[in-house]
């Protein structure tokens, strides 16, 4: 009798569904229970979300019979460090949790990457279930199994490939998550659209104020993501080729978060995505890849939902275009010494370029520099 | 031109080589670049190993065009833990390494489990080659893609399973190792003819002298060695059945290392491992498995050897036998509270017992204890 629209992951033996819709934290135990059965849980979980939702998902838990000790962080980018990978491990195995049990991440993507990565190493494997709690989450990080930590030389350079068992995404909790994060989460979900669904991203262009007001049309583009996603992780698990398109922005939207030292009171990741977006359809335009008309279309969207789109909107300013260009080349879609971007050639016709000149970049970072 | 023993280990897309032979680090460039062309690599050493052979391993990269940096680590058990993994993966990223790029595992199964480690997580996975120095790590460890480090809760118990691309044992290294060292690694030779093969146990029994002294009868016995683990790894990649037979010995023997702190002045992984093999045997006979006169012709060729083969053989003695047993129920081969060992039913008829009563254990560890 659940309204749940679910989306199935085909990854052939490591396959898993993808549910989503409203009231899930308290259905958990039940979902959870019905495919892992008589297991023991983790929760791991940050501040903000705990304060909100966490007796909600012990009670789900409990319902469904399902014990559980939990973990709770710091909320922030900076918990994606060693430190608290070393916390989550110990205190996994404190709770004496085996292979078949599970970690649960609750919470959003920085929960989700770091907690994934503990259940990955851990026994060499655990069983993990994605709660994503963030728009951010639901619609990007909790589907596909990349999971890691950030390193002082570059965001999300040590993890693993750890598939979950099992995403709930419950559309109710995104109530509390602050309008900021929600638009942030949204530049991922226009992401889809860009790639390579140029009626999705026409669809968001009329509708994306119902995406942001909640009800069916919230529920349906988190979906589409989730399809989006799904379809290219069963095309590419590891990311030898084309996984690499969801990318797209996040060479520049890296380069930028470096550049304010990942603090999130400036710049969160969705919004360095949106303005590495912005910037991929720019540089592809002024490459004459495409057309200048489409990177206006995609400036015009991020402005309308109240993103930033350009350097400029960076609060407290960024370094020099030498300096950013430097952040960009310590990043990890740096093949051996030539320059990858995603890039396009108009709405939703991204690919993948390799050996892009590194003065051509420089030449825009400094076009574009005081915006 | 050259005398190597070639084994391989059919793991489909991931099948790799294991090169067996005298000189084999001066050629070590020629064999990596014949099968990962053009790579850089980041040798992993510990200062014993270094001090040797660093010189020679230099040389044989370069000979080959494989430009390369080094991290060298304190020697011995206690390098298996999360603040050395750290340093060799920022190690690995300062030196700009790219995913096609190699991590080479120069020395014992300490260094190549951590090593192996870390390149299973710099990037998600990059390549990585184990260059075993140890007669453990050459028989052993540096086969079948298990890496990992020890927590303060048990050994091994975080890591994740990365198959190298290539091994290269070099026989000749292993004259600089201490005879100590050598005795201990050739208690995991000595179990694969207790697991399965007991025509290479008895061949054992008869030319174990001539192991020991070098020349023909060494590479063959680390190639059966390698055959009989590159077989089991083949059937079994993740342990989730058979390869859980390798851990003949492994119950008991991890028990014996966390109940010395992990001082291998005391006791080092391979002597734990023979304690423990003849402790499974004795075990097995004491629960009419099999018969006393197989433990007892277990006992003899381990002391013939100048293996310890009993719990009074441990120096300084032993905690008492409820703290031993709750350092086996740590041990991960606990699976939803039950235990698990691996006995035997007589020489070469190893299996996987589940469930066996925690009463029995103890009684069998009182008994044992004053040896
Ligand atoms: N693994 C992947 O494939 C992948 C993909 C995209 C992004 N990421 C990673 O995801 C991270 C960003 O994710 P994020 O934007 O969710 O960041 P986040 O986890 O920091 O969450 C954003 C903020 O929202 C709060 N929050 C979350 N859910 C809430 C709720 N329901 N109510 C109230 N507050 C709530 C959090 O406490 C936090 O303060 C980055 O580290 C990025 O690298 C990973
Ligand atoms: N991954 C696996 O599948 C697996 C299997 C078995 C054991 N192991 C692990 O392997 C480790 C034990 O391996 P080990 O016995 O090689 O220990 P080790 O790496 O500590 O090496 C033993 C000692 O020998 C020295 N040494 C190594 N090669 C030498 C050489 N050629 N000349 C002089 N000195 C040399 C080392 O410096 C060290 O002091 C344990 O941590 C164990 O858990 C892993
Ligand atoms: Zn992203
Ligand atoms: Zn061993």
């Amino acid at each position: 009798m659940s309204e749940d629209v679910k989306v199935e992951v085909g990854l052939g033996e490591r396959a898993y569904d993808i549910l989503i819709g409203p009231g899930l934290i308290g259905r958990a135990g039940a979902e959870i229970g019905s495919r892992l059965a008589g297991i023991r849980a983790a929760i791991v979980t940050d501040e903000n979300v705990a304060a909100q939702h966490l007796e909600a998902l012990k009670a789900g838990l409990d319902a469904g019979r399902i014990a559980s000790s939990t973990i709770v962080l710091p909320a922030g980018e900076k918990t994606k460090n060693f430190a608290a990978l070393q916390e989550v491990v110990d205190a996994v195995l404190a709770a004496r949790l085996e292979r078949g049990d599970a970690v649960i991440a609750f919470g959003g993507g920085v929960i989700g990457d770091l907690s994934g990565f503990a259940a990955g190493i851990v026994r060499r494997g655990m069983n993990f279930v994605q709660m994503p709690t963030s728009l951010l989450a639901q619609v990007d990080s909790s589907v596909g199994g990349k999971t890691g930590i950030n390193s002082t030389r570059g965001k999300n350079l040590i993890g693993v490939f750890h598939q979950p068992r099992l995403v709930l995404a419950d559309t109710a909790v995104l109530d509390t998550l602050p309008l900021r994060e929600f638009r942030a989460g949204y530049a991922e979900v226009a992401k889809y659209g860009l790639i390579d669904r140029p009626d999705f991203f026409a669809w968001l262009e009329r509708n994306w104020q119902d995406v942001f007001a909640g009800g069916p049309a919230r529920i349906e583009a988190i979906a589409q993501s989730c399809r989006a996603k799904a379809d290219v992780v069963a095309r590419d698990e590891f990311e030898t080729g084309d996984r690499a398109l969801l990318n797209l922005g996040h060479t520049f939207g890296h380069a930028l978060e470096a550049a304010v030292g990942y603090d999130g009171a400036r710049l969160v990741h969705g919004e360095g995505v949106a303005i590495g977006m912005a910037l991929a359809h720019r540089f592809s335009a002024r490459m004459n890849l495409a057309s200048p008309d489409d990177a206006a279309r995609v400036e015009a969207h991020l402005k309308a939902v109240g993103l930033p789109w350009r350097m400029a909107d960076v609060p407290g300013g960024l370094p020099d275009a030498e300096t950013l260009l430097s952040f960009i080349a310590q990043d990890k879609k740096v093949s051996r010494g030539a320059l990858t971007f995603i890039l396009t050639r108009g709405i939703g016709q991204s690919f993948i370029a390799r050996d892009v000149p590194v003065s051509e970049v420089l030449a825009f970072l400094k076009e574009n520099h005081t915006g």
